[in-house]
């Protein structure tokens, strides 16, 4: 993967949701996925999404990420603008518990699916790895990685685990 | 009102949503409003979205109406595109009991505004007065028909309850 | 617009729901549209709701917003004693996130239409812009400021977005 | 209590409730309450739910029993005119379950109560009962009747029992 | 009324829920109304629950009020063993808003009511308030008591709107 | 198991969730365990209730199950008058889509637990393959049952899905 | 493609499922994509489950779909089984509207997405729709019959616009 | 009961979740009650969780405990493996106040049940107090210390009752 090319393309509605999202940016470096990342708004710049559409699958962008909160509309409307997979982040908002952004984005109608994951950073993180799964179709080197990703991930429990079966829960509770 | 001239623009997001619709036209027809409306969808058709958007306000339009079920982005998408007031119709689904429409048109960000109405029939009629009254801001005739619509409305529940008085609650179920 | 005449009327049920209302009232102040804000609850002053109603159409109120919490039956009968728009804020509460407002607010029965707009601080913003592209429909001066408005808007989003490419999510995220 | 004397008032916002109500008024009739019931809703005849409340009021009613579906308004503006009691029955309307109009009933601002009941017939029966309740306090020959009316409920529960122990639970499901 | 009777009867689920209680100790108190309060839970005391109920009735109760969150029974239970009215007060707990203790109260089956007020202490205090509408129709000298409280309701929101007319918002928010 | 002792004790709120509780009593008889049931009301017949579960216990019940539909307190109460494991069956009634009935039941106070099942039928047949497994800790041959059971449902996908193999899914779909 | 291989591989928790996923498998085949389906239940036959998983991955498959309802467990354990993208289509039962089967899919953790879509047939659509557009990444011929797929959708919507402006919403609706 | 034998096998999908389950131990031990307990997840260690059933089982382990949050497949993957009781205590996530996690314990599918508990801590309480409940009908030692313990909960209410009446409940909720 050439520096110059992007595998995906990320948009956030709000400056306010980056931090969540770094969950995605942190997850597609760390398997060495290129991407653009950028502030558009599908009420206040519709045009800038279409544009940031159209610039990245000119670099190349083979999935697109959207997050977005309370009437989640930014992946939809990146759906209906390409071809490729398109991953939503529902985000919680001060109210109703993420149940509006969820509900806006998971709901598309017929012909036009936004691949919607969990709400905030736990969705962004799956954001990630569902790009990567969809890119393994093509570059195989990120089939072994994802591979790896998920033993670590077992890995990681079994070593809590094991921790747990020596200090007891009321130690683990409390040293940890 | 010249015919060739619009007041009002209305968009559904399927043709499965006129019989609900046709309460809003009902409504503006009985005004003496003059509208278009036109079947695209936020998803499937954003570039008609956009051009029935511009038509429509060379034509003259002064609110615009949008229906939508499920992930309904056509209000949204419709008031990125415009300064004028937006009235959004929640259309319930097979699922959720309207509950997914509603949040996805009414929970808009900060600065785009959706006017959203009751889901369903009700609201259809209720965007089409409240378009109305929107319109006799400047329309100064239709503030008196609103007034007699109003005198209307209040005109009917008092002859209901005429009939209730006479009849009684049991013959008045019966016979209705 | 004279300083004795007002457009916009605005109730609050509480006092506890003003810092919320700031947003509605500093959107209209940066519009330059003359307003009225009172405390009146449906239910504790029924009256006083009914005469500032009046009080406002005869100072040449052209929109109402009210904005109410829990049961909040306040724009429903700001409704029934008008016909001119009203536009309706749902304040959350300590509990059911805020669902209760909305509902109340949003299900208003055929004929009596209440503009509703998202929960809280987001919302009375979006109170603001909705009762000025409405006024706007009579006041043409409105239209201009609007479209300023939306383009101030998008250029927000711009400048944020040039600040991520430049910055990086990391260094955005940490030095914001 | 004289015919032209009243103890419990009801209002119902539509005559599409008046079937459900039906078992306000029966369970009403078997307590020999006296009843005045009218069709006025909060939204389109605001002045004759005032009227309503002063002449039943004048009447004697002691206990109000407000009907509404939607953004269920009547009940809260029902208690704001009366010190008396006010019995809330929310009606599931076509969307949401029902939960919009109990929302809009229960969460009553502080100071002003509405004593919400259950969804469509069944509270409609126990507003009924509730009211009946309610005047107990003041007519002893109630409690009498409350008295019987409980242990009839509990012998029909008992005379089903003893059915099923007779048939079991196939033949009963069959044959009933 | 004399020391050694009580006119109201209240329950609560748990000690933690005291602090909520007191907003309906206050306003009866605020009213001359004498109660007893007791905790006693429907699940883990049934049989004090029915001793209360009897004890308070040889008392003279002619009121019960039962708070309780959750899974709350604890007014249907007391509801099941008096003909008296009996207002039910749902307690926010840590998960789901307040709707699970709401739904629990509100959906009683025929023939037994709970007049359930709003969730936790606005719903506290109308419980109080709805008792001593109920108490006065027997116990007249309350009927001009609420004529007061409802009075100073509405003079406490006129102050404060005189403060906010006079303040402007700005200043009424930042030096409230 | 000798037929003068039960292992089973069901009650019912109401006599029309027989035909949704004949799923439980299916389950049991297919398993060759002996039960009572009984139509018992939490709130209209509360002493039935109490004197079914002593009853229970003396004929030797090991286990209860408990249906209710609404402010469901049927198992709730069942559990507060015995120390054996109550599993509780949420029905779903006419509004609110079961959600009434799952969270009065699930959501029971610290240290009186009710093993809620899923909604309706499948709950119903879910209750008493609990049952049995609860069971099956004092009676051995009920373990090869249950093994026995597990395996036909196994064996009934399978068959099912050898089915979808041969007749592809659009006969499947069609002869059924 | 040959017909030894196949591309998607499609789980559904239960033959009554299968009605809703003809739409995939119709979209599927309008594609000429090359797919398996089985019965295979998460909780019945989670061995049957692995073994697919696996047959299906050295049969080739790239991506997984999975349909199930209620407590919808079946695409979250597929998952757990494979590094390829895994589709979730929420099946709507008998309760809950839908909602059980949509949060129970959507609400995966961190590092094991499922790429959830609409509640029901949409969904199912959807879902094939969405495997096509991953697929694509690989089979660059299925990219051309998508960008004709987003044709047809946007031509039919101007088709059903053309008949509407022809006929006017009366005439549609009567004679559709 | 031996140390090298145990009666509960407890899950938890994360070590997050450490803490709330250490109300489920405590209540064990309190009761005497052998127990293992593990990390272990149903999708990032699904074989880890099969192996930990099949040891557990071996251990003697005659009740299952498992506690997840948001799509908490635990329980009834862990169900899926058994013939044994599965008890899931849902835990809250960040978002949709536990809702998520309810719904897919509770909702199992026909044959396979879950006894699902109260969301957090109390159910945490709860699983441990149900298990012990399903232990002692085959342990008769643990019947009496269960009537102890719900004598012990009784008693400790009356404590707080007599606390309540003898400092009245402004005093209790200061000095508390």
């Amino acid at each position: 993967m050439m520096p110059s090319k992007i595998d995906v393309a990320i948009l956030v509605g709000s400056d306010s949701d980056l931090p969540i999202l770094e969950e995605t940016t942190n997850t597609l470096e760390s398997f060495g996925v290129a991407y653009d990342i950028t502030i558009a708004s599908a009420h206040r710049t519709p045009d800038k999404v279409e544009k940031f559409v159209q610039s990245s699958l000119e670099k190349g962008a083979e999935v697109f990420i959207a997050a977005a909160g309370m009437s989640a509309a930014l992946p939809g409307v990146v759906a209906s603008k390409t071809i490729k997979p398109v991953i939503g982040v529902p985000i919680q908002g001060k109210s109703l518990s993420g149940l509006d952004a969820l509900l806006s984005m998971v709901q598309m109608p017929s012909g036009i699916p936004v691949a919607t994951v969990s709400i905030d950073k736990t969705g962004a993180k799956n954001a990630g790895v569902l790009a990567v799964q969809i890119l393994s179709l093509k570059y195989k080197e990120l089939e072994e990685k994802l591979k790896s990703y998920k033993e670590k991930m077992s890995d990681d429990v079994d070593l809590k685990d094991e921790k747990l079966q020596k200090m007891g829960i009321k130690n683990y509770i409390t040293k940890k």
